[in-house]
Parts: structure tokens; C-alpha cells; sequence
């Protein structure tokens, strides 16, 4: 008889979310920390995840007429001082090769400068234009601060865009496209409810016209950057080189994008839809969305289980799994699949089999229905589409009550000590910007609206409507 | 109107192989150089062939019960150390970060190390076995060797698939398994045939108990290693502390296997299918798998546009593309897709319109046909069909004459001279081994099947039958 080690994860969300994270991702085995500092392993059921966001961004942006390519991990330090901005943005968090060439080589912290480089051959006339690349890629920036899997790692995955365009008007409009699309990954793939807006300009990426950017504000109340969007306006085309002859035969100087994901969205669902007993999973990335778990008596045995994989077989569709192991009871398997996320759990034991049915078990609300064998596949079809739904539904209820319209600085107070997000006013000032360190929150975005207000430091009119908070 | 450059390649394949290979890829835009040394940038035409290949092998094992997963690309320099073959086999080749950590951390050049550090943490019973995962990754090898896009890179792109058994049984099925999966890959996807075997002693995987490869043979009679299935043994097992509990409740140590394929198979069928215009590629892999070339006279110029828009629209599963740039001869853009190795090009100008019929073209023979519009869907699903079966035939026919059976030294030599590969006995021995060296050439692998037949240097009987020859 096997060991019947305790599973779950032994502290509540509500009370140490930190800590209930952390078993959560080492305990549903998405992801482990590695040896070496800063780094993880991304485990199967978390890697799953991610290839689902990549076969869904990667349609998203085909048809856009990205194509994906792939350049060098390492790049040369000459190119990052070509730009200053952005050499001086990413300079400390660098990781460079040991004396292999006499120039240094920095492993890739983000990839503008050596697709660049490229581009300023590639480019050559209006008839090359627009250019849209995009890559998936591994990516190292030497985080000092302390590791969370998934949210903050010294390597991480994600896909970074490159983009060039003719004009300013085709760079904006796209800019804003792919903003766009990672908002309709996190809703329609993650039920990932998102505010979005632009980057304040210290907020803004180091060498961008303008940062936009989708944020998703956590249980306790801090934002979690999901995606940008850079109109890096025609500094980098400038510095590389990049310049093309336009419709009138005349060298002009380009305009270009760059948009990321990365890896770090796994934390973020994981973190919202999350519950005490574990994982939830919205349907739509998880391999197996339903597990069976046969209620075995020695005397019926045999029936339950010839019944048991026939049902599995019928839900091939959806990789149902069987989970027939012996020496671990029927509540040690539920408490394990529910652990790991599966979206539902159909128990069948002696009873049921006696009146043609089962029991279907929601992992999102533990709703359990007693179900005809014969409907089964239709109705875990339907609870499967609800489920997807209700999670999107849910998570965008709690986003918002998170979210608070303040009009004086001290409500600001209040709201981002009650652990939510201030929704107000702000000029766009430095000053201004510098009064919200002492609350150790910043501008997380502006909203695109103009909204007539005024700014919550300085009382000066203004059309930015902002959000102030904590962030990750 | 437009600059009419001279495209394609200006060296014949038969003349210079390695000039015309050179000047393909780059011409044909699958790569370039970096301007680091060594490195490459896969372009979208290039990156395209290889998530072909990630498909396909993806669907081949998930079948098989391989998860896909994500590990480090820092590796402690202690965890090579653990197991001494396999360190001493990669110390040459290590590129290291500078110091950012107390030890010195490795850019992988391979996985093994990490990825059975964890193995040691997840694995406790026979029930966790058989553990099957594979990554999906970039690697670093320091080459001095002279770069060659695609076949020799100091940054290449692979995939590693690390799995872990009971037996030795199980562990020599599987591993036989993964290289059948390479075999079938490169016929059905790539067209590209290969002759598979085992390594000699001296040719194995650092650290394998035994190593299986397939191997394709490029026009100039060399070989290039394209997949590899190494039986690791017991070894890292032991060095990495990696054991479980038996069905007898004893402690055990597993057996492992490894197997990998890479960027270099883009290398290998571009060499292989390319003639003196440039690429010619499987259907199955390219994404435009047609052109329609409008041949336009300012007269019915309208009138031919329109009817080449409506057939693009018409073979938009195909992704079909329009070339009606202007200011360039329809020559000129022959030649320009003949050199990207679109597979079927598509004529219709003012007469053809009349016979409501249009030229259609396949890029592998040449062959021109008028086809009635009203046939041309289904008759170009027909040659991209045919045209997937005879470049593996055709190749397979051109491999099959590069290999002579031999059975004196003095007939190898010739054979290899010849641009040949030679099939004869070898004994194992190394001494016999070492004999081949004066003519450039290895033994490329032993055929799985026994023959009863004499080593070709000493003449002791053998059941090793080995191709030898040249290899890249």
C-alpha cells in the first residue's frame, strides 16, 4: 500500500497569498526553483500552458502577417550603446559571456538591438514595409530582487514583436492592435480580465515613444504588468540605421513597435483563479479536462471499472484520464486532481452504476450533478463552455470592486491601503508622480479615454485618468 | 519603375557545392550571418521549416506519452562535473557567464546535467516511470570550425527528449522508437532519406551506453549526422543520484535514454532537393505553396488581374500569393520564386484568359501544363502530392547510387575518392578503426541488421556491416 502523504497546499489564500502561491506552483507542479539562483524549470503541466498561449497568439498575429523568425541569444555591446536610452535601461541587469571574442556578448535581455541591426539590411524600400517579425525566445535579466516563480526570474520565456512601418499613423494603429490581442488572449484564453492603458513617461520602456500596457491587479490588490506595446518611435531606426526610400524616392527614417508576453501570465491566472484547495484552470489550456475516479468496493469492483474506462474512452475528445491507482482512497485522488487543476471530476461507484448515471464535480465551484451516462459528453461539453465563462466572469467581479474612483490625495491613501487600485486624476508631472513612492505605489497605467479631472497631487486640470497602485 | 538586380545563384550545385550552398541560403533568405561570429539569424522562411518540424515530431511523441517542458539555460559547472565522460566530451566546446555567481555557471550546450538534477527530486517509484520529456531549446557550442549556416552554428535551435525506464528493455525499445520517429519525419515531411545505424565506440554520445543515428548523404558524397538516440545507460543515473523503489519495494537504478534533432535538418534537405535556380523544398513545408504571376499587357491588363485574384482567392488554402509588382518582367519574378523555392507557379496572361485555362508549373521538374481553371483547385492538390513523393524518390534514388558495397581496402579508398560511401565489414576494433582516418573519412554508423562478413582492414570475420565515409 502506497503512502498517503497529506496533498495540498497548507496555508489559506486570504491569509498569506505569498506563501499560498508559491506551494501553489510547486504543489500543482507547474513549476520548481533551479539550483541555480534565479532560475526555474518549467514542468509540464505549467509549459502546457504555455504552448496554448503560443498557438493562440501565433494565430492572432499570422493573420496580422507576422511572421516568426529567430536571432542570436548573444549580442554584441557595441549595439546596445547605440542607443543610450536603452543601453542605460538594461545595463545592470545584463548578463555577459566570459572572454569567448574580444568584443563582450551579452546574453539577450530583450532582442531590439541585434534584430535591428538586420533590419537596417533588410530594408530598403516602402515595398519592404510594413516589416512584422516576432520570435519566442528565452530571455535573461539578472534580477536582484528576491525570486518568484513565474513573476519574477532571471530567465524567462515570451515573444517579443518587431515591427517597422512607414508611417507614425501605421505604427500607432498597430501598436495599439497588439495591445489589443494579448487583451483578448488573457479574456478569451486565461479569463484574464486586464486594464489597460499607457505607461507614464518614467514608466515608459527604456528607448520607447510610448509604452501601452495591459495589467491585471491581483487578489491582494497589486497590479501585475501582462503585456506592452512600444511605439519606439524612429530613435532605435536612427541608431541602427534603419532607412528606406519612400514613394516619392526619398530616404526617410521609419517608424517601429515592439509588444511582449512572457511566461509570467502562467502566475498571473494561476494567482486569480487560483483557490485554497489549489490550481483552477480555465478549460481551454489544460491537457486533461476530466478525470474519472472509480469508487471501488471489493464486491463491484470489476463492474465500476469496466464502466469507468468505457466512459473514459468516450471523452477521448477531451484526454480524459482515469485515475484507477489502489491504496489511495477515492477523497486522497480528489483532493490531488483538484490540487492539480483538472477542470471536472466524474465519481462512479456501485450506486450509479445501478441507475445508469454519475457524478459530475466542477473544480471551479464544486458544483456536483448526478448525470445519465448517455447525456455525459454533451453536458461536460456545456460545463466545460461555463466554466471558461463563469472564471472570466468571476475574476473580472473581483477586478473590479478592486478598483476605486478617488478624487483627493488622501482617498488615494485609503484605497491603496486597503490593498486596491486608486482610479484618478494625474497631470503627467514627475513631482507629482514622485508623491505616490511614500504610498509604494506609481502610476500603473493611463487610461486612453480623455476623462476631464483633476490631477489627485497638484489639483491642476487635466485629461489623463490614471491608475495608482501597488505592483509586482 | 523598380531596380531589376540579377537574382539567383551564380555558381552551379555540381561545380562548387559549398559555394552554392552558401550563396542559397543567403540568397533564398532562409539565414544570415550574425554579425557575431559564429551565430546565425533563422529568417521567417527558414524559421518557418523548423515549426513544421516542431509540429510534426510534437504530434509523433505526444502520441508516445512525451510532455514538453522547459529547463535552465545556466548550468552549475559542478553538475557537468558528476559525470566525467560526458563533462570531458563538452569542456571544449563550454561558453561561460562571467562572474555573476560564486560558481561558474554554464550556457548549455545540452541538458542532461540539470535536467536529471530534477529527475532525482521527481522520481521515487517504479510508478513514476516511465518518465518521458523532451524541451524544445537553444543550445551554445563554441565551434573553432569555419561557420556554416544551418550545419555548423556556435548557436543552434534542437529539441532533447530525456526519458527514464525501469528496465533495459524498455529503455533499448524506446530508444529505437525516437530515431524510427527521426526516419519517418525526414521522409514524410522533408523527403529527405537516411540510413540509420549505430555509432562505433569512438563516434558515441559523450556518456552514452550506446548511441543510434540517421544519416543523410549530402551530393558530395559526405555525410551529415541529422538525429541522434543515445541509450545513456545507468551512468547518470548514478552520478546524478537518480533511483527508485521496484515493484519489489527495492531500491533500483533506472535506465535512461536521450535523442535530438536541430536547425541543421533545414541545412540537410535544402542541400539535398536544391538545383542551379535555387531552393526547392516539400510542399509540406513551405507556406505559400503557390504563385500566380499575372503575364500582363497594357491592353488586357485589367482583365488579367482580375481573373489572377479571383484564382488566388480561389486557393487561399493553399495560401497562394499574387506578384503584381510592377516594373518587373515576368522573368524576373520567375527566377525570384524559382530561387524561394515556391512549389507550383501559377501564368495566366490575355490568351489563356480566352481559354479560360492557365500555365501552371512545378518547381522540382519544371514540367508546364495547361490546366482549365475550372480543374486547377484539385489539380494542383494532385502535384503537390506528387511532387512530396518524388523528391524522396528522386533523393532516395541519388543516396542509393552514393553507397557501393566494398569489400577490399583498397575499393573503400576508391569508393571514398569517388565521393562515395563505402558499405563493408568493420570489426569494432579501433586500431582498425583508426585506418580510415588517412582518407578523411569515419565509420557514419553499423547497420542494425547482422551480416556475416569480413572487416575491411584486418578481414576477421564481423557481423558489423558499416557505412563509411566522409561527414560534415
Amino acid at each position: 500500500m502506497a503512502k498517503q502523504e497529506k496533498v495540498g497546499i497548507n496555508v489559506k489564500k486570504n491569509d498569506n497569498l505569498s506563501e499560498w502561491y508559491q506551494q501553489l506552483v510547486l504543489k500543482a507542479e507547474l513549476a520548481e526553483y533551479s539550483p541555480v539562483k534565479g532560475f526555474m524549470v518549467i514542468r509540464p503541466r505549467g509549459y502546457y500552458i504555455w504552448e496554448r498561449i503560443q498557438d493562440d497568439l501565433n494565430k492572432r498575429i499570422s493573420k496580422k502577417g507576422v511572421d516568426n523568425a529567430y536571432f542570436p541569444l548573444l549580442i554584441p555591446e557595441s549595439f546596445f550603446k547605440k542607443e543610450a536610452k536603452h543601453a542605460k535601461g538594461f545595463k545592470p541587469e545584463v548578463a555577459w559571456v566570459a572572454n569567448r571574442e574580444e568584443e563582450r556578448l551579452a546574453i539577450r535581455p530583450t532582442s531590439e538591438t541585434i534584430m535591428y541591426d538586420s533590419y537596417s539590411r533588410w530594408i530598403r524600400s516602402w515595398r519592404d514595409l510594413p516589416l512584422r517579425i516576432n520570435q519566442w525566445c528565452n530571455v535573461i535579466r539578472w534580477e536582484t530582487k528576491a525570486t518568484r516563480l513565474f513573476l519574477r526570474t532571471r530567465e524567462f520565456l515570451w515573444q517579443e514583436g518587431h515591427c517597422v512601418y512607414e508611417t507614425k499613423k501605421g505604427c500607432d494603429k498597430e501598436t495599439m492592435g497588439y495591445l489589443e490581442d494579448y487583451e483578448k488572449l488573457c479574456k478569451e484564453l486565461l479569463c484574464l480580465p486586464v486594464i489597460k492603458g499607457k505607461k507614464s513617461e518614467s514608466e515608459k520602456f527604456a528607448g520607447a515613444y510610448y509604452t501601452l500596457t495591459i495589467e491585471s491587479i491581483m487578489p491582494d490588490g497589486k497590479s501585475l504588468q501582462c503585456g506592452t506595446s512600444h511605439n519606439l518611435g524612429q530613435g532605435f531606426a536612427e541608431s541602427f540605421g534603419i532607412n528606406f526610400l519612400d514613394r516619392n524616392e526619398k530616404k526617410a527614417l521609419p517608424w517601429q513597435n515592439s509588444w511582449g508576453i512572457s511566461t509570467r501570465l502562467i502566475g498571473a491566472l494561476s494567482m486569480v483563479h487560483g483557490d485554497d484547495k489549489g490550481l483552477v484552470l480555465p478549460p481551454k489550456i489544460v491537457k486533461n479536462k476530466v478525470v474519472v475516479v472509480p469508487i471501488i468496493f471489493d464486491k463491484e469492483k470489476e463492474k465500476v471499472l469496466v464502466e469507468a474506462k468505457k466512459i473514459v474512452k468516450s471523452l477521448k475528445k477531451c484526454n480524459a484520464i482515469l485515475d484507477d491507482r489502489e491504496g489511495y482512497s477515492a477523497g486522497w485522488k480528489f483532493n490531488e486532481w483538484e490540487l492539480k487543476g483538472i477542470p471536472i471530476r466524474i465519481e462512479i461507484g456501485p450506486k450509479d452504476l445501478v441507475n445508469k448515471e454519475v457524478i459530475l464535480v466542477r473544480r471551479d465551484n464544486g458544483k456536483k450533478e448526478g448525470i445519465k451516462i448517455k447525456d455525459l459528453s454533451k453536458k461536460i461539453d456545456e460545463e466545460l463552455n461555463n466554466m471558461q465563462k463563469d472564471l472570466y466572469e468571476n475574476a473580472k467581479k473581483l477586478m473590479d470592486e478592486k478598483i476605486v474612483s478617488v478624487g483627493e490625495f488622501k482617498e488615494l491613501e485609503k484605497a491603496i491601503n486597503d490593498k486596491k487600485v486608486g482610479k484618478t486624476g494625474f497631470c503627467g508631472d514627475v513631482k507629482c508622480e514622485s508623491k505616490f513612492d511614500p504610498l509604494n505605489a506609481k502610476v500603473l497605467c493611463i487610461d486612453f479615454k480623455e476623462n476631464k479631472c483633476k490631477c489627485v497631487v497638484c489639483g491642476k486640470e487635466t485629461n489623463n485618468l490614471a491608475y495608482i497602485g501597488k505592483s509586482y
